[in-house]
């Protein structure tokens, strides 16, 4: 009834996903703190901006740099998002080894975040996707909204589906369903999931974006467990949202999600306490308070 | 793999678990009006007070008063809280038909909550089982910490197991599992309500009262679902914690939990945007805003 995956690897994703909807904009030297302290709490997978026009997120407009001053320690994966071609021309400039671009399975969705349809968006994503596998990049396209829409609600598993397999037979070694408005529940997700595993080749790799909107997140990933994944994105302190989805929360929090699996058996090379810490850290940079639940337990509870 | 129940009950305990350590204290009528408040959700049973010393939790000291004052409507359970054999004499004058009795599983919470040892616990928890059952009350035998403790970390699943086995042969009708400290996971509520339901007779309910302290209430509320339980306690806008167990957060949201079993087709017979609608009006009341989600949500999406 509870067989859990031994293992499970954590993608922060606070640095981009977290920091794109905030009004203080880190400096180079304190994104690379950052993550130097999600490598030290043992986070082995770190998202680290995106390449994007600054003049839409001026919060990622120094990507280049943190990647070109980045000390990359082996065995950690940093990785960023591509949105356009131009984008990835800069990502390869900057000699990234893993990225991720992504559609959302919602016309309404779609058209308010890159004024594309989405058939325009399956065409565009083609290119981006043979590029970026041509390249020698692991490639990871995610699919958002994929469990429901803020603007139009339910969501056809095929559209997705039909996504996820475009995504494979371009290449791509991971698929990435993202619940972008906080609409899933541990039904749909392990539905999802076992739909989605049977569409695509089995080389590729599933993985689950949970937003915590309805505080459903946590069981969100222990749906993912139940139904086999083992690659999640996190964000430190729970920090996100989406600026094109009214009150949509951060992802689950990472120290949240790691004491959890931790306290299920579930290996994750993580020490949530140093994410917790770090986590307090960030809310100060910030100037106020983030929604994860760990980092303001006295710790030794 | 996910075999849901068809439906749940609720016992929204606000009212008492949750008011218990507000500084505002609510009137008879107020009490009154979010009683009725909850059964136009369709809420089915509500913990209305606590048969308990004023001297100790002032807020419950108008508990015989709301009985007294209250129009009981037919197919909703009205319950209560006691502490004492002087408690349960107050109830029964009160024609109150179900009653919730409790000790810890833990030592050092039970010395600290109630000034008694687990074993003198034991010893005063018979006579008031039998006592309430004799009176024709359907009675609730809750353990506490039965999850974990604040203060002592993992609590012994057997001595959950042999309070669970007194209270089934005092002939209570129910066993509450409390997570009162939140330090349950999906994999330890699965665990032990197996181990619970196997070591009680079958004519026993299970129910489980999980506060989210760790963000994990909702996940526990599905591993409850999955083990075949189908009661649980939850409180209107999250309200809540114990004046004993430091940082301990509220039970799970009763809105929250309506939406995320609705959203995986378990029957509730509530609604979750009247409950909604009903814990904005508590957190004017109180002056103070609850955890719980889907209420700080634009009601559209």
């Amino acid at each position: 009834m509870f067989d859990l995956p031994k293992s499970v690897i954590l993608e922060d994703e606070a640095l981009r996903d977290g920091l794109q909807i905030e009004k203080t904009q880190l400096s180079v030297a304190e994104i690379l703190q950052f993550v130097k302290g999600l490598e030290a709490a043992g986070m082995r997978r770190i998202q680290v901006g995106s390449f994007v026009h600054p003049k839409w997120v001026p919060q990622m407009a120094n990507t280049d740099a943190v990647f070109q001053e980045l000390e990359r320690t082996p065995g950690v994966v940093y990785t960023a998002l591509v949105l356009n071609l131009k984008g990835l021309e800069r990502a390869l400039k900057c000699n990234v080894s893993h990225l991720s671009v992504s559609i959302s399975a919602s016309e309404t969705h779609s058209q308010k975040n890159t004024h594309r349809s989405l058939a325009d968006s399956m065409v565009h994503i083609r290119e981006m996707i043979s590029n970026s596998v041509a390249a020698g990049v692991t490639t990871r396209g995610g699919i958002q909204s994929a469990f429901g829409c803020a603007y139009e609600g339910a969501i056809s598993t095929d559209v997705v589906c039909d996504i996820a397999r475009l995504y494979d037979s371009l290449g791509a070694h991971e698929i990435n369903l993202a619940d972008s408005a906080g609409l899933a529940n541990p039904k749909s997700i392990i539905e999802l999931v076992t739909k989605v595993r049977a569409a695509v080749s089995p080389r590729v790799t599933l993985s689950l974006h949970l937003h915590d909107t309805r505080g459903l997140g946590i069981a969100n990933m222990v749906a993912g467990l139940q139904a086999g994944v083992t690659l999640f994105d996190s964000s430190l302190g729970g920090l996100g949202g989406c600026p094109f989805i009214p009150k949509a929360a951060g992802n689950i929090a990472s120290e949240d999600a790691v004491y959890a699996l931790q306290e299920m058996g579930v290996e994750t090379g993580i020490d949530w306490r140093k994410l917790a810490d770090l986590a307090i850290t960030l809310e100060e940079k910030l100037g106020h308070s983030l929604p994860g639940r760990l980092a303001h337990l006295p710790r030794a509870a």
